[in-house]
């Protein structure tokens, strides 16, 4: 049997954790975070090209976003980008791609993937590819399960069941965000895997599913396909796109699907959830400071700087420091709140300061 | 007896630590530092103005920073400002400016004051000047005696002596300034005083002290009045002052001195030493930060942050420290490290950066 890949790149996040890198209309997909340079988003479609050639790659992003999504990875076709009217967690957009790549072949296998994650070992991240699109091309839905190190409470885990080709284990069950005390357990124990959000199904398959567990979804998946037929596929998206229930793929489908699979997985991943993460993925000087080539840091350890273009950065004395730096903002946070920089974007918003 | 003061304020400085807003072509005197909001320089001269009018006022500075010094007080004329074709400390500049105070009026009393301190108490402040005004006009050098309120190193000491008149002092002696165990004494045993840096004298007094212990200074002084006469002045001052000895009015001149007097002196003064004291003087919020009003803190205390007009500073979970940003240059210390400051700039100069 000859498989043929889709991806389907979700890239409709609106993090505001990078902020002030990250705005409304510039999230951090679209931005260069990673240590290559790259806006995530374009590193992402470079790395999925070395397995799904890239006419048949598909980014679902929001309608707001859809220009500036395009402008980032401007050798695929504008018709590549969908433009999600509203917002409705991943179970639309993926039903919405998977009828897309349905009307052109229902056995074409559907590599969901994140927009905004850093691979480390692409060749690695490459083989795993691989190894979900054949195991969906063999009717299962597949997720990527990634070696844990450490007793992470903000992801999902998957419990690993026997193994059913190589490297491919059945997925025993999904395990909701865990406190504390079940992250350690789950690491000591060994058999889970953090979920990676990387799902890879058969179009057919995963809108029949749809169809059984997500009626409402699937429903209008049915009328899109219908207006497709007539050339009305946008306006008719627009119309039913705001009455979807917002459901994640993977409580929606996922939860719920037999034979379930998992492809464990070890390639350098990092989801870059904060700017801790840039950070730790860049360069180190002596000191473990992260500065631009002119920067200058005297008696400074484990600090970050990211500045325009042109600009000297100076630290003095600081330690465990996050500096970002644009022409409108500046950030100087503690690395022990990188996360509550999402408390910054909160009062802005609140005082309507377009500065988000 | 009528008594004309003249005010000579030295603006000659090139302070480094208060990188990156202060630079070699805008040093710290041309800054807005204070509470105030006012370029020091420009605090300086309205402050003296309530004691002596503004044409009886001189100010030296360097050639280079001649323009930028008349833009900060427009409405004095031009020939107010006198520019040192090279620094050669204080001696000098207040010989040249005793020479030209002495052609208007010999028996003239200068105001030697520094171009770049703060004063709280400003009413104190202008009685302070004219008690010193009058003990300088009765014949004595006089000189202004600062309160200390900690065992301070880094200033000179004054010790006091006999009252000679209301709030007038002999000055005992001048003391260098101590290690951190004489500090402490004078401290606990009262009757020693912070050297402002702020000196009273005739014209004919201090350039008769100048002929005799700073012969060299004395002789061109002779020379460049001839040349004043001959209206040419500038040539003369340009030709001399690179061979003129490098000497302080205090080691040159004060401490030679016979009926060297000291007013004691209580005025809320700073002399902005680092951006320490910015952050001290400035209004604070109930965390004790100072940023600007649109400024935002989380979790954050004891900072200070200084950016452009117009851009957002954020601060999460920050202690102690200090920002200064800047169009071409952002500098985050922390507040025990910000005599270190100049270390940033001496990097510079080392590479031939031009932002110093």
């Amino acid at each position: 049997m000859s498989t043929e890949a889709y991806a389907v790149i979700m890239a409709g996040g609106s993090g505001t954790r990078f902020w002030p890198a990250s705005r409304r209309d510039r999230p951090k997909q679209l931005l260069a975070l990673g240590p290559t340079g790259e806006i995530m988003l374009a590193a992402t479609v470079r790395r999925i090209e070395r397995v799904i050639p890239a006419a048949n790659i598909l980014i679902v992003t929001s309608a707001t976003l859809a220009e500036a999504t395009r402008a980032a990875v401007p050798h695929l076709a504008s018709d590549q980008v969908l433009a999600e009217p509203v917002g409705r967690n991943t179970a639309p957009c993926v039903a919405w791609a998977a009828a897309t790549v349905s009307r052109r072949n229902p056995d074409g296998v559907l590599a969901v993937l994140p927009a905004d994650h850093h691979i480390g070992d692409e060749d690695e991240y490459a083989r795993v590819l691989e190894r979900a699109i054949a195991a969906a091309a063999d009717g299962d839905m597949v997720t990527v399960g990634l070696q844990p190190n450490r007793p992470e409470t903000g992801y999902g885990y998957i419990e690993v069941g026997e193994p059913i080709a190589k490297g491919v284990h059945r997925a025993r069950r999904f395990v909701e965000k865990p406190n504390r005390q079940r992250a350690e357990q789950f690491l000591a124990a060994g058999g889970y895997l953090w979920n990676s959000g990387m799902f890879f199904f058969r179009a057919d398959r995963v809108l029949a599913s749809i169809r059984v567990h997500l009626p409402r979804i699937g429903a209008a998946m049915d009328e899109i396909d219908a207006a497709a037929g007539r050339g009305e596929e946008a306006s008719t998206v627009e119309r039913l796109y705001p009455d979807l229930p917002s459901v994640s793929i993977d409580h929606g489908i996922m939860e719920k699907a037999d034979r379930v699979a998992v492809v464990p997985a070890d390639f350098g991943w990092s989801d870059l959830g904060s700017w801790i993460s840039a950070w730790e993925l860049a360069a180190h000087d002596e000191a473990d400071n992260v500065l631009p080539p002119d920067g200058l840091a005297v008696a400074s350890r484990r600090s970050f700087a990211r500045v325009p273009a042109g600009k000297l950065v100076a630290l003095v004395g600081v330690e465990d420091i996050l500096i970002v730096d644009t022409e409108d903002a500046l950030l100087v946070v503690h690395k022990d709140c990188a996360q509550d920089v999402r408390e910054i974007v909160a009062r802005l918003e609140a005082r309507n300061d377009g500065r988000t």
